[in-house]
């Protein structure tokens, strides 16, 4: 989406970040509350080159009228709906609106709650062409379990110390973002929950294909391999899911083994290990359906 | 590059990130010691699908490997070198001694000895093209000086709370991403700290650009007008950067107003003003050539 | 503890902090592993004030040192313990092994597996002397219920814009801090998991008292009453506990209203709140039996 | 300042945290402009009691309220001041102003300009009685030059592997924390910059002493050594400093030495090291003046 402008291509957006907004809903009738919190970050594509080459800003929308507007719009919202459903409308409102705003890209996250996140992001043009993207940030997952993780036949080289192994632990912090299949915001499902209990279905299902089986458990022979497990249980499991991008850092668990000149001072024994941000593995992949285009 | 793999689609990578590693270069005849300290990310695109998909690590370079790797080669540097050339000789260096490797993207940050980052992305693939681009984090910059920065002029509807203004402050902590001309590896100037340089000098156009001449400095009348100004100075003054992006968010400082029912408590004279993180007014653009790719 | 040095009042400790250690315990019998990640801190008050003034190094525990014992005395814990046993542990064999450390005082904290923290501080003499705190940090309780939290009454001046209310959010993330009553190191309880189990009990109780009968719930006419209930709770159901402090900051949710000179763009109906992490409001108070020194 | 309150002993303090506030002076003749940010946290301790027990706020200054006074009070001050002043200030308005009010303590710290920050806290009493401390957060300072910091002659045990050494690097990031002798609010300095300008001075007197004189620098026998040294100037140089702590913790930038079972792959020579922030040695004391309180 460039424009030329004074012998340059020339790209932008302005938008507003880091909005939270709580909304409560009291029911009269039986007196139970419900209540989100979102953490909203709205992006606008729009025509306002004016504003950057001219001085001219009649064609921007100011950001404090865009924080104003998700206040609005959440207090429009009569029951509860998914963090996805309010990025879609907030979406539409942007781009049916303004005749200045070509696309609009609402990004949510819930309240830190538990320990991982739900985030959602939404592009919807003028035109109605959306893209749903929905997320899991900070899903932590660790297998002790003897003889279910190893790492073994990698390349050796000058370079390698790494020792092969059948037993060491696999932890990890998995951030997911899929897409769901949806191409239009007329298209989506009417239940305004519908993609809450979706992201809960699908971390469901990522945990269980992490862990195995409740009793018997997998074996792993490289987070590699039990990511793309993970990315094919979703694909296979929620048909309206076109791709899914996993992102799992190995974070290391290294045995301790210490000496000295002199002596030997702990010797591993499958028992003591240090934990360790820094460095860390990163193993990232996508899977998509062939027709899909994220 | 996705690979098509039992009825998907498949993209992965994987790599080591935040390896910290210091180096000190001594001058025996001087005594004068140098050290720079690193951060470094590597991805590696390689073809290892059969981890992935039949437990077959015999193709993956060990995330352990290429943590060594960064050691190994940091020794090896004899002299001084930019960020941006020890991440190409990491990338050569991937790409060449594995030919599972199609392409690496090292990342660089350095030591936060200011306060603003000096970041470095490069991507060579094993034919040797190059993608070089370099990066500021961090760059804190604000305007007080009266009559200097305002916003008039904006959209106004039923959303709209923001007075129009030619006073008030203006705060942003720049990120700066640009990309050099450079297209193969055999291409770079020879000095090994040509790109510290070049950074230093970016950062000192973007600065003045900022606040204009040092005694009646220029008044802002965006956000958005002052971010165009600074990435046109940039590829004005800079021939082999061929495109650049800037994300300039604008961090409130709102004037103090209180009052109750009763009584006024504070009223705003151009004194007393409330910083706040958040929501930030979030406004990012991409100026580039017009041959540019980025 | 202050030594006179060269003409001033000295005093002096030195430790290792960040320590990171994970322990597996696998039971063979049944093959069921458990597993504990603690960060653990400790310094020691020793005699060694020779190395602050007069380079000499001799009587210095080296912080290397002390992080290698933590590695060999949890590898040598055949069974599993609270975080509160493990410290003594510590503090019991740097006191005891070195001649030079009059006073130890490790500080643990557990793995982050959910949103809260447990932590434990243990200080130990030479002569068994014992002190024992524990703590939760970040355990978060929000009351949404109508009519469930009010403040009214406070002080009315010229700097008071707040309004009165019996219908407001109340949210904070708790801090507590509890110290046991056992005086040495020979009295403590035998179950190795007895400060665990206590951990999990005093949650509960400070849980349970913030939202009151699971169906009528309880009244808040002020944090500080809401407090002092918790903190009365603990006391009088935990007779080995002689004293607690807990920091409660009050997480304000403030109700939206905006308005512009024009119009009303949002007007507050018990339903869109501002969560908003500064200012917040900060208080802390601590309850502890008459003979109790804390 | 413990009360009983049924049956027990009963301490509190309440505030307000986080109150960040920016203040701009214009000088009108040079048309010059200054400004501070500062973000203060405020405790009162007060008369209270009774909102804990008996749910009558009637003795409570709302936090609401405290905030409201910093930001009219940052507007009553036509001139520009020190963060100590200013906190001087707040602490002498909530002890006159409220009977309730017997000490207050607001803690301030500036706005990261640099990569340190100024913090100041300061207790006044309803009497007049004044403690005043100022302090330095995170002052990074490493020593890299050859033959100017070792570690030699500490205890050897079987825990210890750590080797002697007269050549490492030496990286800490210094936390200060001074107290002056001014023990009425009465006594201090009129000049309204004077803790300004004296917290530049301590802090290049403490840099200073770090590194030595420039050509020849100083040798370190131990971060101990070190910070005696630091400290002991600053109480030289400043007769109105009563005391000073200082926490130095021993950064730790490892010789990078790998190799597996068939190979060496790094040899360190004085080169490669490994910058690691966790675990680190802790160091801190304090020096005072015999007649000291501190």
């Amino acid at each position: 989406m460039a424009t030329k402008v004074e012998g340059f291509n020339f790209e932008q957006r302005h938008g507003k970040a880091r909005v939270r907004v709580a909304r409560v809903w009291r029911n009269k009738s039986d007196n139970i509350h419900s209540m989100v919190e979102w953490n909203v970050s709205i992006s606008l594509l729009s025509d306002c080159v004016s504003s950057y080459v001219r001085d001219d800003n009649s064609d921007i929308v100011a950001t404090d009228t865009m924080k104003n507007t998700v206040y609005v719009k959440a207090k429009e919202c009569s029951e509860q709906l998914s963090a996805e459903n309010f990025a879609i409308l907030l979406a539409r409102h942007f781009t049916s609106f303004y005749k200045q705003v070509t696309t609009a890209i609402p990004h949510d996250h819930g309240f830190k709650l538990g320990s991982e996140k739900h985030t959602a992001e939404v592009t919807v043009q003028k035109s109605g062409v959306l893209k749903l993207t929905s997320g899991i940030e900070g899903l932590s997952v660790l297998k002790t379990t003897q003889g279910k993780s190893g790492f073994e036949g990698f390349i050796r080289d000058q370079y390698t110390a790494l020792p092969e192994t059948r037993e060491r632990m696999l932890a990890t912090e998995v951030t997911a973002l899929w897409r769901y299949s949806y191409e239009s915001v007329s298209s989506i499902p009417r239940n305004p929950l519908y993609f809450t209990e979706r992201y809960l279905d699908v971390k469901k299902s990522l945990a269980n294909t992490f862990f195995g089986p409740p009793k018997e458990g997998v074996y792993s022979a490289s987070v590699q391999g039990t990511l793309f497990q993970m990315a094919k249980a979703v694909l296979n499991r929620f048909p309206d899911i076109s791709s899914i991008q996993l992102k799992m850092p190995n974070i290391h668990f290294l045995p301790v083994n210490i000496s000295s000149k002199e002596n030997t001072i702990v010797k591993f024994n499958d028992d003591v290990f240090l934990p360790t941000d820094e460095p860390h593995g990163s193993i990232e992949a996508s899977l998509s359906r062939f027709w899909s285009k994220m």
